[in-house]
């Protein structure tokens, strides 16, 4: 409890994640892009940053939550980035999802100024950050990793330490084929229910609980047959991560059928302007190709 | 408990399902087509029949479970079938998984004489038809759902009425829609994490309680893990419903790109002799596809 904390990216992931800091007792301090966004966790205790790399002066753990590869590469290695505050000994802790690959790149790149990195990417939406339930794998050096428990702990309940760098970002994309190869599963169940003439309750009860369930069936299919398109994860989102597996896939020599699938029906909707919607309306795409919609 | 029971087609699930009659306490005429199945049922107290229609001459009630639905044609209609024997006001009750479409054509012709029909598929595996826990999605008549209760009751835990004749069998291939997209989902997630160099037990806890899981993962994973390909459920029966699937959605007009697939990939395993392995063996196709073996 002795280490400054750092937080840098306060979206809709971040901003749960660096109060549940505070809460547990951690000096904080935070920096985002868009300066409105720490005020209110200023107001929760927090000290507000005025770059990544003022933040990393003043922390010995720095946890950053952005969107996207580049984005992880401006904050760490950028003009006024991480990299060019922190001292040596430093512990760099990533929770974005990005390239498993780029993640070892920009670890070996820190490590070069005696700077630690764990990548930590997060699971359980923004529910899950807000009540600090979410799962985090993680990839690196067990040093750093029983280091950083603590700031783990108070962000999340299933922490798993799964390898060396690069190591949780390849299993949250893992995480990611399974989640929209069920996703799709789903939809083509729903839509088959639908044209068969099915009461789609009925069938939900009927096939939810046994060899066909799903954490995602369980949980979108009700909201699809609500037609309710709120977002647990946006199609934005889950398109990004998509095409980080299909990416590291095809550098891997690894046949993602379903997966591909997946990323081009995302693409249609992102085309329609979806992309807000969560990650259940991918049956919109197998709508608009049917002609007819599911429940509603 | 006053009606007689027939049970026709004594493979590895009726064989479980007939024996859980008996036990029930019902009276149970058997008659399957390799007559030495027969024996162990006799020996627990069936009486034997010598036809289908000789079954159905002695029973209020007839169950069959047979293959596909040519089986079901032969032992409902064909010379000798249950309409032969069958008395105005009995009940067929047909637990295989079949077309409905076929399903809805048997039970006009059988209602023609008066004959009532249930669609009833089963899902659980020989597990469940032993231990009498199978799930039972059923179409028909209400009143005859309620007069068939007690024999469902003997043989499965979870049993839905989903609708009329054809509606069971349309819930069961939804089921198999879902069994073989999840499938399809666990197969590309490991081959993933086999190319990433992870440790799949590793990755097996991380991801498999969260919104990544499914009942198939859960269960099938840790087998493919060990490389143990013994069948809860074989390719060859896998893909006679898989096959019932994309002719249902192909008169339905409704896409299946997963399913599709899937039906491609253990085509695949069919040719290479590996029918009679689980369901889950699917990842060989990939293996095959992609040169490297998953865990070991």
């Amino acid at each position: 409890m002795n280490e400054r904390v750092g937080f840098i990216g306060l979206g809709i992931m971040g901003r749960g994640m660096a109060a549940n800091l505070i809460k547990a007792g951690f000096s904080v301090r935070v920096w985002n892009r868009t300066g409105s966004r720490m005020e209110p966790l200023i107001a929760e205790g927090a000290a507000p940053g005025t770059s990544p790399a003022d933040v990393a002066v003043h922390s010995d753990i720095v946890v950053l939550c952005v969107s996207d590869t580049p984005d992880v590469e401006t904050v760490i290695l950028g003009e006024n980035g991480i990299i060019h505050g922190a001292k040596a000994g430093d512990l760099v802790i990533d929770c974005s999802t990005i390239s498993p690959q780029e993640t070892k790149r920009i670890a070996a790149e820190l490590m070069e100024k005696d700077i630690h990195m764990l990548d930590a990417p997060i699971s359980g939406g923004s529910v899950g950050a807000t009540n600090g339930t979410l799962s985090i794998m993680v990839g690196g050096e067990d040093e750093q990793f029983e280091r950083a428990l603590p700031v783990f702990e108070a962000m999340g309940k299933a922490i798993t330490h799964v390898g060396p760098n690069g190591a949780g970002q390849t299993t949250k994309l893992v995480n990611q084929v399974l989640v929209v190869g069920n996703a799709l599963a789903m939809c083509e169940a729903l839509m088959f229910a639908q044209a068969g003439g099915l009461d789609l309750q009925k069938v939900y009860d009927a096939v939810s609980q046994g060899a066909a369930g799903s954490w995602f069936f369980t949980n979108r299919a009700p909201q699809i047959m609500e037609r309710d398109w709120s977002p647990g994860f946006t199609i934005a989102l889950q398109q990004k991560d998509v095409r980080l597996c299909l990416q590291a896939a095809d550098d891997m020599g690894v046949p993602l059928f379903g997966t591909n699938i997946v990323f081009n029906l995302y693409r249609t909707l992102e085309a329609m302007g979806l992309q807000d919607e969560g990650n259940h309306a991918l049956i919109k795409a197998l709508e608009h190709l049917a002609g007819f919609e599911v429940g509603g």
